[in-house]
């Protein structure tokens, strides 16, 4: 081990959650509904797409045609009521790159019948990925892998988990020179593989490289009540997204139309060992966020709340760094 | 005559239009798409719908449940994309009272679908009244009648001129008690009649009443390419919106996209006579606005702007008041 803590690692890559909206069902004058841009390194992720959201994405200046990749959670109204506006503006700005969303079955019925009416032909193709249970790899590329969880709601509906691969060692500088590494045997040195010297001597790979900073994870998890159902996924993730649309003192009102409260959801990532707890999807009927901080972190000391046009980092918190 | 003027008569009630969107085709960071409320005294009318609508709304403090009658101009997203989530709101929020939507043929399919993915049951009836032709009544109430009016647009479209109905005459006050004009004689005499009195004598209409302020009317213009197809119903009008996607230089591209320049609508308005001309419908692509007011008034002096949040009387301007 290098002694050096994952923080102060420069080989991190961006990741960070862009909050565009928080408003649980119905928008207040001040809150939009739910949507999130997540940005890894060089890409850009959309998490649900309420009304608003190519707005929100202006006004944040976070590039909507750098984004290919939409997660829905589910079809309720205030989750994915934005993506038919993003969809024509992109036509309208001329995007040609193919566009992948990912969500339960049916939208791609409500997108297909707007662009009919619209007698608008989109220039890019839209690859509607169905999300049928939880479990399952729905994206995965050289840097990511996204699996989906199950929630609890009235209609199907996924949380999306976002797992940073496994980061590749780095090669000390020092090595490189005093050993002479052929560049032939770099990828092979990167991912944990001993030096093999001209006379055939092996240098073991502790000696030329430092330990990795520790693979990041983010959990998008809403809408929900209160369930187990995808804890064992979530165990360890270093950021947890969790609704919470009521205090605790609605507990009945959140079973009834199968949301989360305050307590849920800090129940869940004191259970999941989360480094950091995401509040959102707040009810219309508050205006003192204060009081939603206030109660989870009486179970959850790490909780932040999800606030529009706030970025926050995805950090290795979690122990074992 | 009583020579007092259209403008002091404390009979005019309110009739106003509250702009809620602008911009043309894609939002900006600033600017939303076209939406329009109208009042007229205590009624509350919606033309267009886009994005956000439900938003502005509520930032303007319009109150939703009392608007019963939505009039959308054609299905381009940048007109129609806030009303799935307005319908959603309304229903969330317990409305029981039917809603009638007038538009060309093909939003009931896009609304049902959401409905149905949703898995929501809506609490209230929409009932859709499919607009196919210009020239035609569409609404009708004591006070108001509201014909469609055929724009010049890639898809159908149609828009909405609200005429208010013949205003009563005034019964004079000392004429009431002068002559002691029974109550059931009243709402002829507002209608015109002459007064009937007990020994046969008739007392003159003109003797008895004020003449009544000119009905107003508002056109609602948008989105067209210039046209002459509609200019026979909108001769006098008082307040016409015209769409001016564009400045005078960029002629050539609006009528390719079938839309219309500032000299283009201020021509219209002077051509039919109007009171006062309102732009909107501005392309993203434009910063500065009062290029367009100035443009427009070279041709038609009485030209203001649609800017979201403002709120514009229509007033009885043109002459015959």
């Amino acid at each position: 081990m290098s002694g050096k803590s994952a923080y102060s690692n420069p080989v991190y890559r961006t990741f960070e959650v862009h909050v565009l909206g928080s408003s649980a069902a119905t928008p207040t004058s001040l809150r939009h509904t739910t949507a999130q841009a997540l940005r890894f390194h060089n890409k850009w992720f959309l998490l649900d797409c309420a009304e608003g959201t190519q707005m929100q994405l202006r006004r944040m200046k976070i590039p909507m045609m750098r984004i290919h990749h939409i997660f829905i959670s589910h079809l309720h109204g205030d989750h994915y009521l934005g993506l038919p506006g993003l969809l024509f503006s992109l036509h309208l700005l001329g995007r040609k790159a193919a566009l992948h969303v990912y969500s339960p079955p049916g939208l791609r019925e409500v997108i297909e019948v707007q662009f009919r009416v619209s007698g608008l032909v989109p220039q890019f193709e839209t690859i509607f990925h169905e999300v049928v249970k939880g479990g399952e790899l729905v994206y995965e590329d050289a840097d990511l892998a996204v699996e989906s969880l199950e929630m609890e709601h009235r209609i199907p509906c996924f949380g999306y988990l976002f797992r940073e691969k496994p980061i590749e060692r780095n090669i000390r500088k020092e090595s490189i020179s005093r050993y002479s590494i052929p560049v032939r045997q770099m990828a092979g040195i990167k991912r944990g593989k001993d030096l093999l010297m001209p006379d055939g001597k092996v240098v073991p790979n502790e000696e030329i490289t430092r330990c990795p900073p520790r693979a990041r994870s983010y959990a998008f998890c809403s809408d929900t009540a209160y369930t187990e159902k995808f804890l064992a996924q979530v165990m360890g993730v270093d950021l947890l997204y969790h609704e919470a649309t009521f205090l605790q003192d609605k507990a009945d009102i959140a079973k009834e139309k199968t949301h989360s409260t305050t307590i849920e959801a800090a129940s869940l990532a004191k259970k999941a060992g989360a480094g950091q707890l995401m509040l959102g999807h707040y009810s219309a009927r508050y205006k003192d966020m204060g009081l939603f901080l206030k109660e989870a972190r009486q179970v959850f000391p790490n909780t932040i709340l999800a606030e529009e046009g706030v970025v926050t980092q995805v950090s290795a918190f979690a122990s074992g760094t």
